[in-house]
Order: C-alpha cells, then structure tokens, then sequence
C-alpha cells in the first residue's frame, strides 16, 4: 500500500518519474500537475500473451508502473488475450503454429503471475481484451474504425516505410493500432505507459477517446533496455534476454555477462533501486581504480532479489562466484602429473599425493567430494583413467589439472 | 428461358456483348472463351439497398444482365442490406439518417420488384449480403482484409487522390471494396458486371478469390448513362434521373426531354431493341431531314413499354403527344384580341366569336372543355378577367391566345 508523502516528498517522487526510466511524456504538463494533484489515475499498460515469459525488457515499464503505485495509482493491466490468438493472419508461416485461445488463457494466467512479482496486487486489476473485442461484429467494427483516417495512419513512420519501400502493408495492421486505442476507452485509461517505440500506438488511445467524447489520457514512455550483448533492444528473437522466468542463477549469471556499460542503465530500468544509491555506482564507475564487477554484482543481486527474494539471491551470487572463480582457475591450476590407468579411483587419488591416506581417500570419495571434468567419482574400487588436461577436484577448495608424467621422473 | 442458339448465332450474341453496351472486360479473351463454350456462368451484380428506387441508370447493367441470360446464364443479384445499414459511420450527417434494418428490408424488396421487370425470374437469384456478413467477428474480418494490401488500396485513383489533396480517408472506406470482394467469394461468382466507375470494386472479387483459392470471376463493365440533361451520369443527386417506379407518363414523358445527341446512347444502354434497329435509327438521324423526334418516340415507347407494357407505353404515347403539341402551339396559335375583364365566362367566350350561342358556350363550359392557362372555368355565371398572353382552349381542338383589343376597331 502507498505511503502518504508530505509535498516535498510528492514532489520530489513525480520528479523523479520524469528523470529516472524516463523517454517522453505527453502530455508532460497536464500529467505532472495531475500527478501532484493527489487524483488517483488509473495507468493503463497492454501486455501480450502470445508468449508465456516476460523478460526484463518488460520490466522497464513494470519498475514505471511500480513507482506510481507507490504514488497510490491504480494500475489496470489489459492482457492481449484476444489480440494474440489474432496473430498475423497474413503470415501464412505463423498463420500455422497460431496460438490458440485455450494456450493464451495459460500464457495469460502465467504473465499474470510474472507482473506480480513487481506490482502490488492490492493496486493491480487485470483486463482481458476479449471480453470486448470478441462482442464486436462488423456493424461495430466499421464504426470503431471509421474514427481513424488513413492518413492519419501513414504518419505512422513504421507504416510510411513500408509503402514508400513498396514492402506490403496489410490491411489488418492498420486496425490493431485503433483497437489498442479502443482499449482505453474501455478501461477509461488516464494514463497509459508504454515502450518508446510504443508511442503512436498509445497517441492512438488519445485519438479515440477524443472521438468517443472521453477525457484524453496522458502518456509516459520509457526508453527501451538493451539485451545482454548491450548490442540491440532486448528481444526474445534476438536471444539476448533475462527472462522473469528465470532460475535465480541464471537470472545472476546472464547479468554478469552484459557489459559494463550497461549496468547503469540496468540499474535505472530494471530495478527499484532509488536513484541516490544509482548516483553513487555512476560515481564510483567514473573512478579509474574501481572494478565495475563490484557494481555489477550488486546489480545482479538487486535484479534476482526482485523476482526469486533476497535468500535465493544470495545463493545465486554465491554460486555465481564459486563458479566464476572455477572459470578462471583453470590457467592457474596447480598440476598434478600424474595421466595415466589406475585399477582403481583410491590409487588415482593416492598418486596424486594429496591424501593423507587410503581411508581418508575412500572417505572423500564416498561423499561425492571427488570429481573429474565436474563428474563425481564415487565408485571408489572402480577403474579409472586420468587424460592429460583434465580437472580433478578434490573436495570444495582443491582442484588441479591433470599433466602427463614426466618419463624420466 | 433461353433458346437454344447455332454456333454462328452464339458468336453473333457474344460480339454483340463485346460492342454494344460495353465499356472494358477483364480477361477478356478469357471471358469470350467461356461465354463461347456453353459453360453456363453465375454472373454477379451488386445493388445497394439503402434506396428503394432504381433508375435508368441501374438498368444499364441490367439490361446487359438480361443479355447473358438469353444465352442461359445465371443472374446472381447481391442486395447489399447489411452494408447499406453501416452506411457512413464518419458522416455525421448522414449518421443521423442512417437506414435501419427493417427499411433496408423494405427498400431490398421494392428493389427486387424492379429488377425483376428486366430479368427471367427463372434465372435469377436473390442474396442478401447480410448472410454472411452479420455473422463475422473480429476473428473472421481480421483474416478477411489481411488478403489485402494498403499499397494495393491505394492504388485506387480516388482513394490516392483524397490522400493527396488531404481529404481524409477512413480507415472503414478501405474495408468497404474488400467487403464487396468478399461477396464473390460466398456467391463463387465466374463473372461480375458493373458500371465503369466499378471497375477497382470488381477487380477486388478476383484479388480476393484468388486469396481464397476460388477460380477468378471475369468482368465486364458497361459504360455509364447520361442524365436527362445529357450533362452528367444519370444520378438521385443530380436530379437527373428517369426511375423505374416512375408512372409511364412520366417515363416517356422524361425520355422525351433528353437531348437528341443521347438517342442512340439511350437505345444501346437501357432498351432491349435489337442493334440492327439501332443502327437503322442511327443512319435516320444522321440524314439532315430526319426529325430526331421520331426516333425518340420510338426510344420513349421502347422504354416505357419495358417497364409499364406495350399497352401502358402507347397511352403514355399518346398523352405526351396530346400535350407536345399543345406546348408547341403558342408561337403559332390564332389571336384573339378579346382582353379585358367579363361579368361571366360566357359573355367572354361570346365575345371570341368562335361559339354559336350563349347555350353553347354553356354546354362547353359545363363539360370542362373551356380552359384558360390550363385552368378549367365550370362556372358560367362567374366574373372572369381576360389577359392578354393567356391561352383560351375551347374543346380539345381549339386553342388561342389573348390580345389586346385594337384601340380603333
């Protein structure tokens, strides 16, 4: 539930909103005075369900819409349940594999789950866009559409591109953006947040409002998070996504690996981390002798707290750091030459003259705390070979890599 | 029913839909094959029903329609009831007077009544676009405009040329055409006919059956009828127009007024006389001592007699003729220079010197046989003022015009 700010605070929050995680804002003024109004808005953001993850690039708009909760405004999801079984009708490839409303429904059920994660359901309702769009006959349809023109539409530059490329431009396409528009109508949106790429589609709920006599609702764009590869927007297409879905590990890993370039964007778009502590990683980035993977850690702690909890995040870090420090032994692993057949694992272990003894030998190797190239070895009478190159472990803190013998030792 | 033709005749009735009546067919070679093989065609036309009258005008296409099942073919009327009630959804004029569905009903079955005067009930067929149409959702229209490309639409010159003056277009104006293909489709339409204007409309059947995996439909168009005042397309707008429903009266009466460069064209375009005929009025009128009134008595009498009857056509004939020449006379018209005022209708008919006595004169106006300025005197006894300019019909044969009195007589 929202805290009650004193105006200063109020101030100080709506300035934020306009600064951090911030593209554009229309309009800006009537929004900000709405804002500090103390009015409730109800904030409107379109989420589709043609697929069953949302990723962190998703979440630029969610941390958004979490920050006005914390404001006290309402926000009303509208899930694309009707839109996504629509699919592109024209792409006889996708027409194929069209997603089915029973699949949607799922998908729905689990994006759902996934945005909860970071709103606080006390201020969240959701909307399926079904419950509308599938009453609509064509006598309906004709009137919605017949509120757009076609010029309007080819301002579009997404739009004007294609037919001055002579690519084709579907019929179709032109009806989704008003349908979207259509949907604040419906939820009576006072706001609707979106992508920065989103912005016509969101002018396009102003439009129909407007035609359906209807306050007109502002609009706030986010910028758009890059993927891991810090190359090109995150897209699931591109392969460079944190899925919400992921395990704690993964979710720290795939964070680890984006560029340090990237972490204060990060930082801004995809945690709630508040925009003091965000100042003191910039300055601290600025500095020469700092190491960026400090920052990243902490970002990658913030990020994986935020979907799976502080306790499984500190796992994942821990995990992430074990395995980091692995990753980088390898060139320094102190080298046990010792290649070669031995009858059994407890000979093996006895030649590398690491063991005090047999027994302390099978001891360790019958609690699993003897691997090879990351295998456990606990057959402690089972034959053995040792390759030159590979990793032997022995328990958690030993590890060396397998050297041939010298031939005149 | 159709008779059974000898090729050479088939050839000659096929050429003759190529000449007469025709302005461009779409394929063509195609058409003119299939027309030749015996292949008994589904030809579809479109009607509105958002009027209850046709005029003239409609009947260019039906009159061609009646050609083709002369040779058998199968007339497939489209009454467009379900798209005449979304009418102009942007028109906000036009909203206020939007047809609803009921009149629509009314108006489809006066419009069956008058097309059924042209065509062979026995093959003919009626179907209401609203069979299909009302049923469709956002699912089905989704799919159906998604066969069609915005680049192809614009390709439209109207459509392009309301772009590039600015005017708007809306978006429900591009569903439109795509709609009307889509009636091909239920219909599995071989051959479409239209007006020329309709030609972009036609065209959408064969794109759209084409989507559908459907044979494409052939077109033929047919050149557009003047108005009465032989300036534009004959159109309600205009005010321009001969209706079917209008009385035969009226019909012939309209017929008459078009001017003498429009007989011929009004022959090939909305009568059924042969073209062997035509062309015997065509080189009557182009001898200098022709009358071109006579050639268009025949042209009133065989439009008429299409709609009204041979019987109803020649009294409609014969009444025009009556009052034709009445009209005519005036210029030439005996003077009778009797102007002034009278203390009763006989006294002034008495004072023409045309009756025999003051019983006659009271004979005929008691029959309604003395008219002046087209008004009926049946009183006697009543005062009357005499102008000069005015026309004094005495029976059926006499006619005069008033003078003044010579001043010295």
């Amino acid at each position: 539930m929202p805290v009650e700010l004193t105006p200063p605070a109020l101030t100080a929050a709506v300035d934020e909103l306009f600064s951090q995680n911030f593209a554009e804002a229309i309009d800006a003024v009537h929004l900000r005075e709405r804002l500090l109004s103390g009015q409730k808005l109800r904030v409107k953001l379109g989420v589709d369900t043609n697929k069953p993850d949302l990723h962190l690039g998703h979440a630029v708009v969610l941390t958004k819409l979490r920050r006005l909760q914390e404001l006290g405004h309402q926000a009303v999801i509208i899930l694309g349940d009707y839109t996504a079984t629509l699919g592109d009708p024209s792409d006889k490839q996708q027409a194929r594999t069209l997603i089915d409303p029973q699949e949607t429904k799922a998908n729905a059920l689990q994006v759902q789950e996934q945005i909860l994660k970071l709103l606080d359901p006390s201020l969240t309702e959701f909307h399926y866009n079904s419950q509308w769009l599938a009453a609509l006959d064509l006598r309906a349809i004709t009137e919605i559409v017949s509120k757009v023109s076609v010029n309007h539409l080819l301002g579009h530059q997404t739009f004007a591109d294609r037919l001055a490329s002579q690519q084709p431009l579907m019929v179709h396409e032109l009806i989704y953006p008003i349908l979207q528009g259509y949907d604040s109508i419906q939820i009576r949106a006072d706001l609707e947040l979106g992508g920065i790429d989103q912005k016509f589609n969101c002018l396009m709920g102003r439009l129909m409002q407007r035609a359906y006599d209807q306050p007109t609702q502002d609009i706030l764009l986010v910028p758009y998070l890059a993927g891991i590869d810090g190359q090109a927007k995150m897209s699931k297409s591109l392969g460079n996504t944190i899925n919400l879905t992921d395990s704690a590990e993964e979710m720290f890993g795939k964070t680890m690996s984006i560029p340090d370039g990237q972490i204060i964007a990060y930082f801004e778009l995809a945690t709630l981390v508040p925009e003091s502590v965000i100042e003191g990683w910039r300055q601290e980035l600025a500095s020469a002798d700092f190491n960026p993977k400090e920052a990243k850690l902490a970002l990658a702690q913030a990020i994986t707290s935020l979907y799976h909890g502080l306790e499984s995040a500190k796992q994942a870090e821990t995990a992430f750091v074990n395995r980091f420090q692995k990753k980088q032994l390898p060139a320094d692993l102190p080298k046990l030459a010792i290649a070669g057949h031995y009858p059994t694992v407890i000979l093996a272990l006895m030649a590398s003259e690491q063991l005090e003894s047999n027994t302390a030998a099978r001891r360790l190797i019958e609690q699993g705390g003897v691997r090879l190239d990351e295998q456990t070895l606990d057959q402690p009478l089972s034959p053995i070979e040792l390759k030159a190159g590979q990793i032997l472990e022995l328990g958690k803190r030993r590890a060396y890599k397998i050297a041939t013998q010298a031939k005149h030792r």
